[in-house]
C-alpha cells in the first residue's frame, strides 16, 4: 500500500493525494507553514492521517529552533496554534497538537524559577519527532483492531460476497496504516473473505472515485464508482448489505461529523433497512463536543463547485450524522452500538 | 428566455446545451440521423423537449421525400422506429412519435385497394410540419398551466421567500415553454412573489449546475448551487419548504421516472417532512406502464463518470421514485394527489 506519510530523516513526506490516482507524486515537508498548506490543500487528508501530519508539522516548526528552552515551548505553542487554523473539522488534528505539546511539557518537567538548562531543548527535539514517529506505528495498530472487529459486523450474502457502500475515502490513504472503514475490509481478503464496494465518488473532490476506488482497486477488492446520487439506487437493488463510513469527529452523543453527503447517505440507509456503521479510532472522539451541534464545520471555496457566473455557490466540507442513524461505531477498543455515551471516554 | 427549440424554414434549431453555461451555440438540424444523435448526446434534453425534438426528426426524415404515398408512410415508419432507438426512458418521446404517426395515416384517410393520389405526399409532409410547430405552442401552453396550478402549492416562509430545491433542469429549457417544474416560480415571479431555489449540480451531466442555475440566475430568480450530498444539510437546516422536480415517465400508479438522484431527493425529503412535487405534462404519464418496474432506464456510458483505469463504474441515468414518496404531482390538468390511478388518462 502506498504510504500516507513518513519520515525521511530530512522531511516529512507526504503522498499528494490532489494528484491521484492520475499521479503518484511525493511532497517533502520541512517547515510548518508548507504542513498547513498541505493540510488546507487536502494534499494530506483524512483525520487520522491529518493528525499525524499536524504533529510532524509541529516538530518541524521547533526542529530548528536553537533559543532557550522557554522560547522553544513558546515557539511550538505558537506553531500549534498556527497548525490548528488549517482545518477546524477533524478532531484528531487538535488532538494531536495537544499531545505533542504534552510531550514538550512532560520533558521539560515542573517548571522553577531559574531557566531549565539549555541541552534540553535538543531532548525536546528529539523527544517530538519520537513521538510522531510512535503516531504512525500507533496508527497501524489501531487500525488493524478497527479492522480486526468491524469484521466481525459483516456477513456474505447467498452469493458469498460481502456487498458494503462507503462514502469519501476512509482507507489507508486516510490513515498511516490499513484506513478505518476500510481496515475491515482488508483484514478479511486476508482471511480469504470476498467483498464488492460500491464507492461514492464524494463530489465536490471526488475522494471516492480518485482515492477510495484506485486504493481498493490496487488492493485487489473488487469496486464499483457510482455517483453520490446513484447511492439510493443500488440500495433499492438490494446490492448493500451494509454501509461503512469513516468519520472527522464523533461527538459524545454518537452523533457523527464526516463528509459532506454522509448523512444523506445515512438517511438513504435507514430507509431500506441498511446497516449503517461508523469506523474510527478513540482519538476521534471527542468527549468535550456534547453532540453534533456543538462541531464546527468546515465551509471551502465555493470554486470547488463549478457553476455560471455570478450564481451563489454553497460548500460545507461536512455534514453531522445523528447518532440515531448509526447502527454502530467501531473503534479499537471494539464495537459500540447505540445509545452512545463517550462523554467519559478518554482519547486513548 | 432562450429557445431551446424552433423551426427556422430549413432547419430544427437546437440550442446546444451541452456547451452551457460557458456557450451559447445553435445547432442546425436537418435530417433524422442528425437529430438521433442529438438526442442521444443530450444536446436537447428534458422529456417535453425530446417529444418535440423527435417529431422535427420524424418531419425531417420524410420532409425531401418525393416516392408515393405508401412508400412515405413506410419511411415514416421506419424514421420513427429509429428515433425511438434514441433514449428509452422518457416517454415523451414515444408520445410524440405515436403522434406524428397518426396525423399522416389521418391524412391519408382509411386504406383502400387503389393507392392514393401523389398530391397527398406534399400535405402529409405539410402537416408533420404543422404538427411539430402545434407541438412548441401546445407545449408553451402546458408549462404555463403546469405553472399556474403548481403555485397553488408554495407559500412563502416568515421571511417572505417561498424556498425551494430542484433536481436536473425541468425549467425552459427542458420544454419549449416555461418549463414544469421551473413554471411555477417564473409564474410566482411574475406576480411578485419571491424565491430562493437549491439546484442539485446533479452529476454526472451537471444539468442543475450548468442549465437550471444558468437559467434562473438569467431570470432573476435567487439560486444556489449544491452538490447532489449537499441536499440533506439544507433539508435538516430547514431552509427548504419543498422540493419540486420534473420526471421522464410516470407510471399508471404514481411511480416516477426522473434523472438519477430524484429518488434519494424524495427519501431525504420524506425523512425531512418536506413536501415532493413532481411537475409534467400529461403526455409524460404513460397508462401502459402498470408501475416504475416496467420503465426501461437508460444506462449511460461509464465514461461520463471519472474512474481509476480498470475500475467498473455504474450509471444509471434515471431513478424510479415510488408514488408513496410522491406529495402531489402537477400536470396542466391541475394537482393530482395520492393515491394516484392514471391507467385511464389519455394522455392530451
Amino acid at each position: 500500500m502506498l504510504k500516507t506519510i513518513e519520515w525521511t530523516g530530512q522531511s516529512a513526506r507526504l503522498l499528494d493525494q490532489t494528484r491521484l490516482p492520475a499521479q503518484t507524486v511525493y511532497v517533502d515537508i520541512t517547515d510548518e507553514k508548507q504542513m498547513w498548506d498541505a493540510i488546507k490543500r487536502l494534499v494530506v487528508r483524512g483525520a487520522p492521517a491529518i493528525g499525524i501530519a499536524a504533529a510532524f508539522g509541529a516538530y518541524l516548526g521547533v526542529w530548528k529552533f536553537d533559543g532557550d528552552c522557554a522560547g522553544l515551548l513558546k515557539k511550538l505553542d505558537d506553531v500549534c496554534d498556527y497548525l490548528a487554523t488549517s482545518r477546524p473539522t477533524a478532531v484528531n488534528l487538535f488532538w494531536a497538537l495537544q499531545r505533542i505539546k504534552r510531550v514538550a511539557c512532560d520533558i521539560r518537567g515542573p517548571q522553577t524559577a531559574s531557566s531549565p538548562p539549555c541541552h534540553m531543548i535538543r531532548d525536546i527535539q528529539d523527544a517530538l519527532l519520537n513521538e510522531c514517529i510512535a503516531m504512525i506505528d500507533e496508527d497501524n495498530r489501531v487500525c488493524r483492531a478497527i479492522g480486526e472487529h468491524g469484521l466481525t459486523l459483516f456477513k456474505a450474502s447467498s452469493d458469498g460476497i460481502i456487498h458494503l457502500l462507503t462514502h469519501c475515502n476512509a482507507g489507508g490513504l486516510a490513515t498511516a496504516g490499513y484506513g478505518t472503514a476500510l481496515a475491515p475490509i482488508y483484514v478479511g481478503k486476508e482471511r480469504g473473505l470476498r467483498f464488492h464496494v460500491y464507492a461514492d465518488e464524494t463530489r465536490p473532490l471526488l475522494q471516492g472515485s480518485r482515492i477510495t476506488a484506485y486504493e481498493l482497486h490496487e488492493n485487489g477488492i473488487p469496486v464499483t464508482v457510482i455517483c453520490d446520487s446513484m447511492a439510493a439506487t443500488v440500495m433499492s437493488q438490494r446490492k448493500v448489505d451494509a454501509v461503512i463510513v469513516g468519520a472527522d469527529r464523533i461527538a459524545a452523543n454518537g452523533d457523527v461529523a464526516n463528509k459532506i453527503g454522509t448523512m444523506g447517505v445515512a438517511i438513504l440507509a435507514r430507509h431500506f433497512g441498511i446497516p449503517f456503521y461508523v469506523a474510527a479510532p478513540m482519538s476521534t472522539i471527542d468527549p468535550a463536543t456534547a453532540s453534533g451541534r456543538d462541531i464546527p464545520i468546515e465551509q471551502r471555496d465555493a470554486k470547488e463547485i463549478a457553476s455560471p457566473p455570478g450564481v451563489a455557490v454553497y460548500n460545507p466540507a461536512f455534514d453531522v450524522t445523528p447518532a440515531e442513524l448509526v447502527t454502530a461505531i467501531v473503534t479499537e477498543r471494539g464495537v459500540h452500538r447505540a445509545p452512545f455515551d463517550f462523554s467519559r471516554s478518554p482519547s486513548r
